[in-house]
This record gives structure tokens, C-alpha cells and sequence, in this order.
């Protein structure tokens, strides 16, 4: 093990990369068809299906829920009777409403929506009326469990629900410049900031569910209260300490912390101190949330210690448990990490909210500077395992992002546990922000794509301006204005998939073994307006291989195509995807299809399918099944399930044709 | 659907072939070993751990049981209160005890046991004492429901336990002379026959978990009694007719019928009378069961309606449903059935119960004339599916047979649910019964092997003495003593694996295409003593495929030679087996091993396997795995986990080499 506070100091850095906010990217193309239908359509379903009773009834008849409907919205004065629908007790309801309030902020910069902005100032105000004068707020402890709060840290999402509320009001703050969500969050915050610390009388707690920790650095990003970054590192150093919290919590309780549902703190990486874990484990979306705040920190504070921890566990991630789809988390049981290459496809869990999260975690990391290492990660959580979870309409979810499936696993309009659909939402209604990060003297281009993005850099103000029909087109190319002539770093991501890359300033090449460093070329020079910055990334189409370790894919090859990894399904290839294979040559084409699943590029090739036809009924037989040759149709896997019902299978069986 | 009360009367048949008694064969050589280990060890097992509260420590820890613990053991005279070991309440204990005694009484044929017969003796003192004036006869419903008797048939195996206690009774007259057990049992099968019947006043009830109707068949045969076949018959006869009788009785306890946990009556195959069942469907151990019943009285009364069903349930099972094992019920759910083709090898539940319960299915076929049809079935359930349940020396069990395992499946000393044990332990002791069939004037020679077999046919005596290294060695050779020159047929299975078969008479070749039918080759003459009949089986190694309906097996191959299937397991391969594939022109060695597992034949070949060593920590890629040539040695699957813990693999992928 190595010890992380002897890390080597060499690494430190004080450049910080910020995301821009939101509303300084205009996306468009294939993430603004995205981010459309989010403000369109799953903004209001949001709201709708977190207020309405009246879902019940359509609910995916497979889970059944009684709804979700908020507590001061159903419960009488007293706290103690519901009134109207029935609920089920989530103690989590407050994280869905604060998702919901961060995707329709977000979406309110896309499309004015002064219905839903009435609405969510409404619950805002319901918010407001629920508050104690201390500042506390948890409409499940205020109502379901009054006398209970801060008993029950490991299983009760309290301080992950105050996080997700934080995260709503920065947002709705900077989408509306309405600060009333904000000060009720502040005050909680500083609640929580009187309650917990390292000062003596204060809880040495943290949550069992990670999420305020990152909530808390963007609540000190907005307010500039250092205060907040201060609470966020306590939480991270406090974590996995001895004597254990949750141990002393349970005994305080009267119950036995032997009696802990998921018998190891691995569960909610509280089995040791975030400094010395080196192996990724436990709830998966847990994992993402406190790793993103980990990194936050060790960005906010450079601290090395941190990352060197950081940089194990992304190691141990992307190396050992990571899908192809950038979905993670194989194992229902336990919504997490099981051993490592147990990468089951039918089976996956691999949940919506993982796959976003770990958008969000490598998003982080580029906090730190430009490399490719999380930048790529990025790029394939995002365009893959986690936009599968969303319809192209925006209306229907994925819970779980299996890579194959046998017809069955098809989109609901909500689930028993909707952490989901405003997971997914809120990534992408502001999906700008991941494109570019900022420094006082750079800008990082992570993602391409059509868009536009405002920066002030470098003491001046700049725009770039990249037309592309990226992801199914390689050539960009980013127009650059500013106010004035000015110099600043232009740091340009040449994706790891890509295998020739060209760059050209002003019509110049550039030469990019010479300028390139983590994967970034890096273009330091005196900008000026009319300057054409032009990438052009070769796009064909690619096989993939896993390591022979990960043995449910032995044998198996996938297809992929810049950003986009490709699957089968049943509705554009004969049934029975199990029995179709791609002989190692055949050659992959790549079909331009503007009306097919809201304009896609598809890859088809001849492959083989061993034929049933001539068993006579037999199940076993000493000669081989015959073969035929079968026109094989891949999509981009994370367009799957918005036509008919069918198969869909990510990793082909490979034929030496 | 066929209405099978319209079945065509040509297949009529009067034919009966009955299955030897056990003493009348003695087999040597293969089953010589497993009857002996039985005999020395596993029926002493049986009885220890049915009655010790001691091995409670010793179960296996990951399925913990308090153990089992006949009710008139441990509870106090009052019925109400428990002394001693604490008990779990398992409502078939009866059954358990049954099959215990079968075991040990078959195991008295082989191997003096004066100990073990004395504590049967004893279990059978008690019984006695237990059995009500009425005959009624039930440790559970005695001791633990006092007074619900006969109000829950669906849930509470209360025919199923009569049913094994009167084929222990059966098998313990048998086998020592004394009537006393089977004189109890009769007691009880007449107290449920003037329970059960189409008379009126009578209950028209069966039983949830089938078993009474073949042990009814067994009791009427040894007694001579017509009752009891008729019994069987009307069990048989009344199951799944409407008003469904399962609705009745839930509806007079007070329940809905509607929370039947299982939901379907598919899973007791209740859910349409068995002439119209065209599907197997639901338990597996119960739809063998039933089917065995069916079977009997399909033979003992000329029924060729519930032929005509069978051979329809028969094709279902053999061309869909059932593993190259012999095991069928891929699903621990309902332990049974699922969707045609759906055979995943991992998870494959295949409780050793059922193809024990498929080789009693396939021999009451048999019933009905020579076939190897149902001939060929048995033996690969005997060879592989069942007998892998029992460990080598006789001491340790599985209860899944599944046909992969990443070395975490491996053989228990006891079960929570031990129905598998005493299963496979009475079957192994019985063996010898399976091998021939005989009826009036022929005798049918349904498996090879070493043994000796005493027969009267045709009016005369007969011994066929068989030696042979069967199943390592295709050459059989038959000696046939008679009391005099008799005048019958002697059928011989030409196993379906066989690609060459050729037979001689004292050393005269028979055209065996003139004289097959049915898969059995006929030898109808005078035979006298000293006749020698030599049969050879060509036993070449051989590539087995899936029909490609079977998804899990598509790209696979598995090995075989003779009657038994291979598998490869880690300890005689290099780790990793996911990895290796064999080459479809590799050459595989058939290598006599006389020192390893008790005795086998292995295979070996030389295959490939794909190597992790040049991924440098990656786990995606555009090239291919590099692959190396390593050596596969396959073992018979019947002898896997007899040494260290480890991965094991049937279907093996298969590569162009």
C-alpha cells in the first residue's frame, strides 16, 4: 500500500481548470437535438411525475410504486397523516426534487418555460416554509422521522439529499438570478457547517451516500465562501477514519453495526481513509460522487495527496471495471464493483446515474489540467452508458445499461427508484459545460461538436466557435474571436480512438507529436479575430478487442466509430443476434442515415449466422451448425430501444470468416 | 393441440418390460465402484445425518440449516414442544427417511450391514409407533400440524413423503424379507385410497409434488394388489382437471388460490389434465415424477392416450430442453423449466433430483417395449447429469449440475434441502435394475457394462454374464447360460453415439441393419448355454455441437466419447478456461488413465488460448488478443471437483485454428 501522504510533491499544480457555466455554451447538433429534448419534454416530466399521485398507474407495471410525491405536498400540518395518495417512504425525495430543480434551470437557458418556472417557484417556496429557524431541512426527517436527524448517517441520505438541493439552487440561482433556493441551501449549509467539523462538540460524521461533498465546493465556487470548500474537505479526511462513525452512530442508536445491510463499509468506501483506498468498490454512484468531490478538493486545495489517490483509483476503474460503454457497477446486489473483470453483459447493472457520475468525476479531474487519460473516459461515458438512459424524445429512462439483451429490457416512464431520470437530465441540458475548461491563461476543448462558447481569458474576452457535425463527422473547425489581440493557450483533445489527426492554424499545419502533451496539442499564441483553428480527426470505422482477462467478451469484438460505440439490434438484423458473427475481414461500411433515429451514422458488413434449419428437431449433433452469410446493421449503442422491442447485443462473436 | 383421448390405437402394445429386481444383477467394474462407495459409505451417511443434530456444525455454511431431525426424534410427547437440537421445520422429512431406507436396503445386496439394518429397523419401530389407527401415517402432520391433514396437498408434499416411504417399504422388503414396514405402508396407501377416489364422498385430490402415483405402481406390483395401480391411475387420471382441485382446497382453507406463490399450476404440471400436456413445463424432479407415474400405468394398463402424451413431453424435453448432461431445470426459481432453448451453463440449476428422476422417467419408457429413444436418454442422464452429484468416494453431494463453474461450486457434506443425496444414493444401489428389461419371453440389454444379470424368461432360466471395460472400452462380450436350450429374444441398444457398431454370435457377424429396430438390435433364437454374443461399439472421441437455438452454446463445442460427456477443469489446465478454445482440426488423444479419478479415460488436445501478457494494464483495444497453443485435458464430466477447488468448462469455444 502505498502511502498517500508521502506522495511525491513533483506533481502539484496550481492551474485550475474551471467548467464554464452553463449558459456560456450554445450547443448544437447531435447535443442540441439532446439538449432539446431535455428542456422540451423531460423538464416538465420531471416536475410532473415527482408532484403526480396520479402516475401510479403508470408506472413500469414491473416495479410497482405507489409515486412519489413530496411530503409537505401530502402530509397534514401535524406530520403525522398522509392526505391524498399513498406514499412510499424515500427517504431520498429531496435529491430527486433538487435534480429536477438543476434540469429545469438548466433547460431554462434553452427554452423559456415560464410555466415551469412557476412551478419550481412554488416548490421553492414550499421549501422555504418547510425550514427550521436553525436552518435545518429534510421534508423526511421534518415529516416521516421528526427527532431523529443526524442518527443516521450511513442509511439515510440526509446529507446526500442537502447536496442535491445545494446543486439545485446554484443552479436555479444562475439560471434565474433568483437567489431565494440559494439562501435556503446556504443556510442549511451552514447548519450542516455548525453541526459537523473537526472542532470539538461537533459530529465527526460524513454520509453514507457521498454527493455533499462536490455540492458543497460549487456552493463556495458561487458564494466565494471558503467556508463551504472547508466543510467539503472535512467530509473527504474525515472519511474511513478510526474509530469508525457509523460503528459509534449504530451503537448510539442501540443497534449493532455488525448488523450493517451490506456488511462492509466498502459499500460506501468508508472502509478506510480516502488516501489509502486504491481500489474501486462498493455502490457505484457512490464511488463517482466522492471521488468527483475528491477531486474537486484536490483541486480547490492542490492537493497532491488526493490525487495521487485519485489516480490509483482511476487506474483501478478504467483498467479492470470499466464497460466498453463507459457503464460501470456490474452487480444489482449491490448497485456497485464486484471483482475485478467481471464485466457480465446481460447482466450489467451498469446504471444511468454511474455512468453521468463518472462523466462528472472525469470531468473533475480536468480540474487539473488537460489530459486525455480523463478526457477520453469522458468522452465515452457521455456518448455512450449514460445518454442510453435517456429516450431520443427525452420521455423514457433506463435504470440499468446492459450490453446485450433479449427483448425484455426496454425504457420505462418512471421507476420505484427515479434517482435516474433527473440524473441523466441535468447532465444533459448542461452538457456545454463539460466541452471546455477554462484557466486564467488556457481554454481546453475536451468535447467537439457544434457549438459556441464565451470566455474571458487571459484578461480578455473570447469566442470560439466550432462548426462540426462531430460525432459523425471528424473535420472541426473552431473560428476564434475576441475583443483583442490576445494570448492564451488553446488546448485541443486528440482523442485516443483517433488514429491520424490533423491540425492546421490559418490554413498552417501544425506539427502534433511536437506540440502535444496528455493527449492535448496545445496552441500558445497571440489570437487574434478570423483566426481558423481546423482539426480534422480520422473517423473510420473500428474493431475492438477486451483484454482476454474479461472472459464474457473472449472471442467477441465490438464496432465503434469515433466517439460512438455500435451495437445490433433486432428490428435492423435477422432474430437471433446470439448466432450472427463478423469474420475477422470483412470490411465495416459506414452509412450515412439522416432519417434513421434522428440522423445517425450506421456501420453494416457481411457477417455468417449458423442456421437451425437442417437440425430436424435434434438439440445436439456431431456436425457443425451450417453457416450463411448475414448482412450485419449496427447502431450507436446509445440510441438502442427507441424503435420496436427486440434483441440488441454490443460484443459480436468473431468468425475467422 | 392433439386430443389425446383420439390417439391412434396401432401403437397399442401389451409388451411390458419390467425392470429386473436389484439383486437379480451384479455389476462389477464402473458401477461396481459407485454401488461400492453407496454401500461403504454414503448409505450410513444418509442415516447419520438424517438423525444427528450433531452435523449441524458441519453443513454447509453457506446454506444453513439447523439439520434434519425426524419429529418423533425430538419432540417431546405432547407434539408441541421440541427437545434437543432446535429444528426447521421441513414438511418432507418423511420423504428423506424414505429414500434413506431405500438406499441402505438396496445397499444390503452388496454389503453386509448388520449395524445400519438395525437402525433401519429401529426408524421402522418408530414409524410404527407413529401410524395412526386410521393407517394414517405423516411425522409432520402428526407432530407439527396436528389436525390439517389433507387440507393442503398443493404446498405440503403430504402424498409425496407416503410416496417414498412405501418405495423404501418396497425396496426394504425386497431386500431383507421383512414385512413390517411394507406392512405399515400398505396400511397407509389403504387409508389414502379410502381418502382418494372418484367415488363419491371421496376427495378427488393429488398430490402438489408427484411421487405417490409411481410408488402406488411399485406397492401394487410387489403385493400383487390392483388397488393400488388403480389408486395411481386415478391420481393421474383427476390432476389438472377442472374444477381445479388446487382452487377447492385453497378456497375451503380460507386462501385465495390466486397467492399461490408459484403463480402457475405449470409448476405442479396442474394446469391441464396430463393427456393434453404437450409441454415440459414448471419442477423439473415433479414433471419427471409425474411422467414416471404416466409412464407405468401407460404400461401396466395398455394406455396408449398417456403414450401418445409422453412421447409428445419426450420430444419437448430431448429436442429442447434438456442439457448434454442429461440435467434439465436451468432455473433455481421454480427449480425447473423456462423457454425452449434457454440452457445457460454457469447458472444452469439442473438439480442432480432431476436427471436422476429423467433416468426413472427413461427406464418406465422402456416399459414399453426396447427403444433407444428413450434407451440412449438414460444413459447420458446416468453417466453424467446424475451420478456427478456424488462425490467419487461416495461422502460428499452437489444439488446444481451446472456446466461451467468459476470454482466457487463445489461438493457439501449435507443441505438445507437434502432431497439429493438419498435421490442419487438409492439410484447408484440400484443401478443394476436399469440394465436390462424383461418380459415374457424376451430380454432387453438396455446398458453395457461388467456384470451379471439372472433372468427367467420364456419359462426357463437364464444368465447373461457381460464383461466389458464399458464405458472406457466399446468391446462387450456376452455369455449366456440357460437351464436348458430356451427359445427367446435377446435386444441389444446400439447407442445412438456409436458411428460403428458390429456384432457377433459365437463369432458369426449379424447383419445388424436387418436386424435393428428401434435402435436395438434383436437376436431371437435357441439359445443354450455357452453362447457367446460380442458386441463392439466403435468409441472414437467426438466434437459435440448445440443446436444454434441455443444461444449459450453457439461458437462451442463439447467432448465426448462413449457415453460420457468431458469437461476441462482448472486443475489439469492452465487457469483462465474461458480463454482456451480448441481448433476445429485439432486431434484429440483418447489417454487410458488407471491412476486418476478412480480410474479414467482422459482426452487431450492441443489447443489455443488468448494471453493477457501484452495488454500492459489495458482492458480495450483495437488488436486482437495475441494467442498461444496450450495443451486441454478434459475429464468425464461425472468426475469433476473430486480434487482441488477450481474453474471448470463443457462447452469450450471453438477457433478455425
Amino acid at each position: 500500500m502505498t502511502n498517500a501522504s508521502t506522495a511525491p510533491n513533483e506533481i502539484a499544480t496550481r492551474t485550475r481548470f474551471r467548467p464554464p457555466a452553463v449558459p456560456q455554451i450554445d450547443v448544437r447538433g447531435f447535443w442540441g437535438d439532446r439538449v432539446d429534448a431535455v428542456a422540451a419534454r423531460t423538464a416538465d416530466i420531471l416536475y410532473d411525475r415527482c408532484v403526480a399521485a396520479r402516475m401510479l398507474e403508470q408506472i413500469d407495471p414491473d416495479r410497482p410504486s405507489p409515486g412519489v410525491v413530496i411530503p409537505f405536498h401530502s402530509m397534514s400540518p401535524t406530520g403525522n397523516e398522509f392526505t391524498g395518495a399513498t406514499v412510499t417512504t424515500q427517504m431520498f425525495w429531496d435529491s430527486d426534487w433538487g435534480k429536477t430543480i438543476e434540469t429545469a434551470a438548466y433547460s431554462l437557458y434553452r427554452r423559456r418555460n415560464p410555466e415551469l418556472e412557476k412551478k419550481i417557484d412554488a416548490v421553492i417556496d414550499m421549501y422555504e416554509k418547510l425550514q427550521q429557524p436553525d436552518g435545518y431541512l429534510s421534508s423526511w426527517y421534518q415529516r416521516i422521522q421528526p427527532g431523529l436527524r443526524w442518527t443516521n448517517l450511513r442509511d439515510c441520505h440526509e446529507l446526500y439529499c442537502a447536496g442535491h438541493l445545494i446543486e439545485g439552487a446554484v443552479a436555479y440561482y444562475q439560471a434565474t438570478g433568483k437567489r431565494k433556493l440559494l439562501d435556503i441551501l446556504s443556510r442549511y449549509a451552514d447548519h450542516i457547517g455548525d453541526t459537523f467539523g473537526p472542532e470539538p462538540g461537533k459530529k465527526r460524521g460524513y454520509c453514507g451516500h457521498e454527493e455533499i461533498e462536490l455540492a458543497l465546493v460549487k456552493l463556495g465556487r458561487v458564494t466565494g465562501e471558503q467556508k463551504y470548500l472547508d466543510l467539503a474537505k472535512f467530509f473527504i479526511d474525515e472519511r474511513g477514519q478510526e474509530p469508525h462513525y457509523f460503528d459509534q452512530e449504530a451503537r448510539a442508536r442501540g443497534a449493532d453495526p455488525k448488523n450493517f445491510h451490506f456488511k462492509t463499509y466498502e459499500y460506501n468506501q468508508s472502509h478506510k481513509p480516502v488516501r489509502e483506498q486504491d481500489k474501486v468498490v462498493g455502490h457505484a454512484v457512490r464511488a463517482m460522487y466522492l471521488y468527483s468531490g475528491m477531486a474537486d478538493v484536490a483541486t480547490e486545495y492542490g492537493d497532491d495527496t488526493l490525487r495521487v489517490a485519485l489516480d490509483r483509483l482511476w487506474d483501478d476503474l478504467t483498467q479492470k471495471n470499466l464497460y466498453l460503454t463507459g457503464g460501470l457497477g456490474p452487480s444489482a446486489a449491490n448497485e456497485g464493483f464486484t471483482a475485478d473483470y467481471d464485466l457480465p453483459n446481460e447482466t450489467a447493472y451498469a446504471e444511468t446515474c454511474a455512468a453521468v457520475a463518472l462523466v462528472f468525476w472525469a470531468s473533475r479531474m480536468l480540474g487539473m489540467g488537460p489530459n486525455a487519460r480523463y478526457g477520453d473516459i469522458m468522452e465515452q461515458a457521455l456518448y455512450n452508458g449514460s445518454i442510453s438512459g435517456l429516450s431520443l424524445d427525452g420521455s423514457r429512462f433506463f435504470y440499468e445499461n446492459p450490453l446485450e439483451s433479449r427483448g425484455r429490457h426496454n425504457r420505462w416512464i418512471w421507476h420505484r427508484c427515479p434517482c435516474c431520470p433527473p440524473n441523466i437530465g441535468r447532465m444533459v441540458a448542461s452538457v456545454g459545460s463539460y466541452f471546455y475548461g477554462q484557466s486564467e491563461d488556457a481554454i481546453a476543448v475536451h468535447l467537439y461538436g457544434d457549438n459556441t462558447g464565451r470566455f474571458e481569458v487571459a484578461g480578455g474576452k473570447v469566442t470560439l466557435a466550432q462548426e462540426s457535425r462531430y460525432p459523425w463527422d471528424g473535420a472541426i473547425a473552431i473560428g476564434v474571436e475576441t475583443n483583442a489581440p490576445l494570448q492564451f493557450k488553446l488546448h485541443l483533445r486528440i482523442p485516443g480512438w483517433c488514429r491520424k489527426a490533423s491540425l492546421t492554424v490559418n490554413g498552417e499545419a501544425v506539427d502534433l507529436s511536437a506540440s502535444s502533451n496528455n493527449g492535448y496539442a496545445t496552441l500558445d499564441r497571440r489570437w487574434k479575430s478570423g483566426d481558423m483553428v481546423k482539426l480534422d480527426l480520422e473517423m473510420d470505422a473500428r474493431r475492438i478487442y477486451a483484454n482476454p482477462n474479461v472472459r464474457q467478451d473472449l472471442g467477441r469484438v465490438a464496432l465503434a466509430r469515433g466517439p460512438m460505440l455500435y451495437c445490433v439490434e433486432e428490428v435492423d438484423n435477422r432474430g437471433g443476434l446470439s448466432a450472427l458473427s463478423l469474420p475477422v475481414d470483412t470490411a465495416l461500411k459506414i452509412v450515412d442515415e439522416p432519417s434513421l433515429l434522428g440522423g445517425i451514422v450506421s456501420l453494416t458488413a457481411t457477417g455468417e449466422a449458423e442456421l437451425a434449419d437442417d437440425w430436424n428437431g435434434g438439440l445436439y449433433r456431431s456436425a457443425p451448425p451450417r453457416k450463411t452469410s448475414a448482412e450485419v446493421k449496427a447502431v450507436p449503442y446509445f440510441a438502442w430501444d427507441n424503435r420496436e422491442p427486440g434483441e440488441m447485443l454490443v460484443w459480436l462473436r468473431e468468425s475467422k470468416g
